[in-house]
Formats: structure tokens, sequence, C-alpha cells
């Protein structure tokens, strides 16, 4: 929580202003290598909302302050937000000025929402977005998170995990993320196992013993060439004693990735080893995956680490979470270059008949726009009205949402979205009237 | 945790490999918008590897993954981290190729740590660098950390704070870093309260009345100039009453920073009102403030957000934790463009008598450098050996050693840093030793 939420909110309490306020979460601009976004994070948002509460503890350090008066404080130990809350389902793609939540509720309340809801908004939308220009250019093959290390500390891995997961990754490294979401989990070997062996042949010998079936090696630790002849002559060696395969992949994770992956598969072709996968790794994100992909590199999982993990091209998205009503008014602020659209506002998204989306408007809550409206209602009186879709549930939604927009988004282009998002006359002319009135 | 640091726990436990290791924190190479970096992150990987314990509910995961047997998952309930470790003190800057941290401990246990321990000692040290950047754009002025809402998820806002600290900011919003590590609080108002009034007028005398003490007011939300007008004829009519002054400072948000905070300055100073501080916020980085304070702009305190806490134009460090040593034996990676310098290592810091840094040697642990070596012990068969240093000891450590760096250092051109950092003639030898025997 930021501090200037707790001295407002002190000041709403005083002021007896208790009359319902709408915030909406949205972004102003679409940063210019994002064509579109994923809307992500929807249930750990639920979660917060409905388990607000203040400790005893976290009471007395903010009494501690000299900021709050015992009525306030007093407040904080029974706080509970009582409102509702409408939003895009997780997945669902989205674009500039377009809320992908709207909360509604007492000011005071919907103001200790604001920097936590953006917090956990902005982050998985970030990722999801990412991770879906980079599903985009795999085009078909399998992509694993190994991001932890450089995600921006734990709850950034652990979600992280989470949000590519909707955008069609296929399984992360991160453990947590498989324990706390159901994310299926994979991972090969590091260097440091080959490198504490005397000798590279009795690490992989080593490694594929004690691995319960059949596992990945990692070939690049010295010379990637010698490395590949020592697995061919270990599944020659296994095959011979009629034992199993047990080397399902390796792992290539530096150099050029392209003429080592068909190095690689010619080898293990020309040795009756078609059954190795190829893993690529090292740096990547979803440029050098499409130009992998364009060279027709023979890859069968890519590796996806610090690009996903912090969004590296573009770490932050330009959301806020700001007042569109209170007490029945609209509300608008006309700072320079952060001007809002106000009102409580609702998103319709028409399809043609061959279902791609065609365009988007942005209306009014209670205007009944045309195509399927993107907001629907998730809490009411402060409590969830029901169960949240599933992960996979979610990630569904997002593949069919994504392949809905037109060929032109689909591409990594930089540039600005072509994609048709229309305000609403009774929006425009309620922006006028606000204005008019400051 | 990473799958694959529990998969060759698995195998090093199986195969009795429990030799001591050696394994370094090191940044492979700066960023190019980075001439330096500073280290942090110490206290919270020392909490978390004298505290690493596996729970039952993670072990009986672990066990339905079908990945690992019994030995192991017994070996888990019990897993501690028994070595030790040797740090970079938080607050020292740092170079490329220099180990921050040094982990040594069966083998077993040092990879148990690899992913947490890269996890924390990255992110706070990429904040930390960008923040003492800000801190030399700022010439003096006060910094507060505004980030919480854009940071990646909670932890990194709680502890981008902190990390911020460390490198001189002053302040920061988020409470809950107030909380945990006692760094002051500072806050202001939001666009929503002024929206939730009818009048700006009313919603600054309803925030000052329910203020504790002066506070900050908003002048941007609808016209700047007006909004100014409106604090200073609040100021009269308190000093007219015989009232202490009520508004500490105002912030501005948006717009021309420079201009607006002129025209601000010239209106207060000439209404007798030179008490009134000038905040401003929106968008800032290190580049726009330096800009600021280059171009006059009469601002007293700089409140950065989004930039500091995602280090947007640098949000990941090339941070690696590799093995260089096991069981006696110095080890060495020669993937293409990631090999890296083997063995136990020390860094030597050479001061010259004007108290300046002049040239860093990264040696072997065990040879006798010159100057000051930047590692020492903090942890010994798994527990903290001492007390670490308190938040503002390391705040001082910090501006002390930024200070002591070449002026060259202190300037936020790209490029490569000019700095000296040499290889000691054995660690090169080591490393031509290793190369031969694989």
């Amino acid at each position: 929580m930021d501090l200037y939420q707790l001295t407002m909110a002190q000041a709403y309490l005083e002021l007896d202003m208790h009359a319902p306020a709408v915030f909406e979460l949205f972004v102003r601009k679409l940063p210019k290598t994002r064509l579109f976004l994923v809307a992500a994070g929807l249930e750990q948002i639920v979660d917060f909302i409905e388990s607000l509460r203040f400790t005893s503890e976290e009471i007395e350090f903010l009494s501690s302050l000299g900021l709050f008066r015992t009525p306030f404080l007093r407040y904080l130990e029974s706080a509970r937000f009582t409102g509702s809350v409408h939003a895009m389902a997780e997945g669902t793609p989205f674009f500039a000025d377009e809320p992908i939540l709207r909360v509604t509720g007492p000011i005071l309340e919907a103001q200790l929402l604001e920097s936590r809801v953006l917090n956990i908004g902005h982050f998985q939308s970030l990722i999801a977005s990412k991770a879906a220009r980079c599903v985009l250019a795999a085009n078909g093959r399998q992509l694993v998170d190994f991001g932890l290390r450089r995600a921006h500390e734990a709850d950034a891995g652990v979600l992280a995990a989470r949000a590519a997961f909707i955008a069609g990754f296929d399984a992360t490294a991160t453990v947590e993320s498989g324990r706390r979401f159901g994310i299926p989990l994979s991972g090969t070997v590091a260097h440091s196992f080959i490198e504490a062996h005397d000798s590279e042949d009795t690490a992989f010998r080593n490694f594929l013993k004690s691995s319960c079936g059949a596992t990945t090696l990692l070939v690049d630790t010295y010379d990637t060439e010698r490395a590949i002849r020592r697995v061919i002559d270990i599944e020659h060696e296994l095959a011979s004693q009629g034992a199993p395969s047990s080397v399902r992949a390796i792992r290539i994770d530096s150099g050029d990735l392209a003429a080592q992956a068909r190095m690689a598969r010619g080898m293990f072709d020309a040795a009756r080893c078609e059954h190795i996968k190829i893993v690529l790794s090292g740096g990547l994100d979803e440029r050098s995956i499409e130009g992998l992909v364009a060279a027709g590199a023979p890859v069968d999982v890519f590796g996806v680490g610090t690009a996903l993990d912090t969004s590296s091209d573009a770490p932050a998205l330009d959301m806020a979470y700001k007042l569109q009503e209170y007490a029945g008014k609209p509300r608008r602020k006309k700072s320079v270059g952060k001007a809002t659209w106000p009102g409580a506002k609702q998103v319709f998204r028409q399809y043609d008949d061959s279902g791609k989306a065609v365009l988007d408007r942005i209306c009014l809550a209670d205007e009944h726009g045309e195509g399927q409206p993107l907001l629907s209602q998730v809490l009411r009186e402060g409590r969830r009205i029901g169960p949240l879709p599933s992960l996979p549930e979610i990630q569904r939604h997002c593949r069919r949402e994504v392949e809905a927009l037109p060929p032109a988004l689909h591409r990594l282009e930089e540039g600005a979205s072509t994609f048709s998002v229309l305000i609403s006359d009774a929006v425009r002319t309620l922006a006028t009237a606000v204005d008019a009135a400051n």
C-alpha cells in the first residue's frame, strides 16, 4: 500500500465521504513493441480484495507514524471491501484506454485497493502480453519458462510462470509455480553438474542413472559436437543392452543456436536417434525465437528466461487505476497527456462472420453496445459471485481470443496497433460535460 | 527453486558427491547504461540461507512428481545449508566478473541455493544500481520511491524501496517497506481525491484539515496555475488567522515540469510562501532528473516510480551463480561467450592517497592482494558470524564508496566502464590449466 492511500482514506472517513466511487484499471498507451496486451492476474486480485485486512501489528505501526488519528485506526481494524468488481476474463486481449477491471464501492474502500490491484494486474498482464508474442513466434513449438533467477524477486518469478502459462507456455522450471498453480514442471541440468565431474561422459551417465525416466542432457559445457557424440554412444550402448532410451532431449545454451541445432539433429538422425529432442535456451526472446523458426532450426522446445520474466523490452505498462465517477457524477482529470475518459465503462468487441475480431467500442456501462461485452461481474458485496475459471480454461480462452485477432496483430513488428478501438458518443459527450464543469 | 536444482541434488546424494564446492555470484557484463553496479540484498540472502527448510507439504508435492526417490525426499526433511558464505558489504560498487558472493559448502547444499540467491541478489543489486544513478543526477535534492504500483509484484515493490534507500534515496511511499525496514515514509495525495470533490478548493481545504501536520497538495489535476493561486490564498488565510502553515509542499505530476516548477516557485516567493517546497513526479528517471537539475528547475524533491522499481532501461543484469571449484579442483565452463574465471576468488580495491578508488584486482581467495579485500565472511557452518550492518550504515557505506569512484563514473553517459578491473596472474594461470584438462 502507498502511504497516500491511507492519508486520503482518513480524510474520507473524517469528511463522511462514503458515497460510491467507480475506479477503473486500464493502460493509457501500448509500448511500441506490443500490438495487443493480454489481461491477467484477476484471480490474485480477487483473492487480495476478499482477504484485505489490517493486522493489529500493522495498525500499531501506522499509529506510530503520527499521521493517523484514533477513529481512523479503529476503522482499519474492521475495514473490508464491500463493493463490486467487474473485469475482463483473464487471457482476454485488450488495447489502450480499455478498462480491464472496474471497482465500484465506497470511495474509502476503493481507494485502499489502488496500489496493490495495480501491482498485481500490471505485472501479470505485462508478462502474459510478452509471453503471447513468444507463443506466436514459436509457431507451435513448445515453450518453457526458465526465468525465476532474474525475475524481480520471488513473487515475480512464481507469478510470471502463471502469466506465461495463460498466454500459451507449456511448462515452467519454477517448482513453486507447479505446486501452487498446477503448471507442468520441466527441468534439465546445469553446467555446474557437468563441471563437478572429472569427465563429461561420467557426468552424463551419472545424471541419467539418477533420473527417474528419460531426461535432458546439457551439451555445451566444453565442446558441443563432442558432447553430442557422447550422447549417441550412450544411447547406442543402452540399445545394445536392450535398455529403454534414457535421453529424452539435449539442451544447447550458448553459441550459434541454429547451426548447433542443425548439427545435433543431423548427427542424431544419422545415428538412428531420431527420438532425441532439441531444447534451446540462452538469452532467447520472441525475436530470436522467430529468427530460429524462420531459419528452419530443428528445435522442439525453447527455454525463455530473462526476457520473459522481466518483459525486458518493455518492463512496464502505462497502467493506471483512476477515479471515473463519484457520488453518481462522472470525474476526469485533465493533466497534460494524462486525461482519462470519465464514467463507469464497458468494452464491446465485435466479430465478423468468420469469428475474427473487427473492432472494440468503449461505451458507458449502461449503454447497450453491439457485440460481446468484455467485462462481467466477479465480486458483489465484496465476495466472489462464483468460481473463477481454471488455469487450463484461461489458457484455452486466451488462445482462442488471440487467434481471433486480425492477422496483422500476430506479427512482431513495432508500431501502433492497427486494431480499431472506438469511443462511444455517450462517453465523448460525458467528457465534454465534465470538462465544462471544472 | 528451479526443478533442476532438485534433480541434480538427488544425483549428488545418490552418487555420494559430498565434497565441498565453491559457487560465486557475479555479473558477466554491465548494461551499457551502467558504469558501475551496487551490491545489495545480502541481508535477505543470509536470511534465506539460514532458514532454508522444506515443509512436509512441499516434500509431498515433490513426491507426487514421480521424479524423486525416497532417500532424497527423506534427505530434504532435514536439509540445511552447513557451509560458509563470503560477500561484499551491501552498498559496495562492483564491476563485471567480480564475485559479490562466494558460497562454500557440500555441492548438494550449495546447488539448492542457486536460483533464490540469484533471484534476491540480482533484484536488489539491479535497483540499487539504478537508484545510485538517480542520486548522482539529483545532486543533493531529495528522492522518494513512488514505484510500488508498477514494480513486478509485491516483493519487488517492498524490496525496491530498500535497495533505493541503500543507494541514497531519502524515503519511500511504500508503507510495508517503512514497517519492515524502518525506511522513512513519504506520501502526498492522488488526483482521485481532488476529483472526488466538486471543487479543487474544497479538496485542498479538506485534505489539509484531515492531515496531521503540514502536508503536500497536488496541483495539476485541472489547471496548475489556478491551483497554485488557491494554495497561496489558503496559506494567506491561515496566516491572517495566526494559524501555522499547513502546506509543506506542492506536487506537479504532468506537463512541462521545469516550466511549471519555475512558475510555482516564482508565484510562491512573490507571495511570501518561500517555505512551500516543490515535489516533481511523473515518469521521471535519472536522465530527466539530470535535465531538470541542469535547467535550474527549482525543485526540492523528486518522486521516482516506474523507472526505478523496474530499472526500466536495463531491467536485468547478466548475473550468474557458477561453480568455480569442486573437491579442491578449479572448474570452468567454456561455453561460447559465457566462459568464467575458475577458483575461489577475492577482489582487492586499491585507493590513491586522496581516497579515490583506482583499480580492482580479481585474485584467488588465498592470494595476498594489494588494497582492500572486498569480500568478507558472513556465514560459517550455516550461521551468521555476527550482526549485519544496519540500513543507515549501509547507506553511508554506499555513499562513501560511490564518492570514492573516479569522477568519470559519476556521469550518466553510456559506454564501457573505464574503471580498471585486473585479473591476477594466478587466476589466469589457473584458467589455462583447467582448459587444458578438459
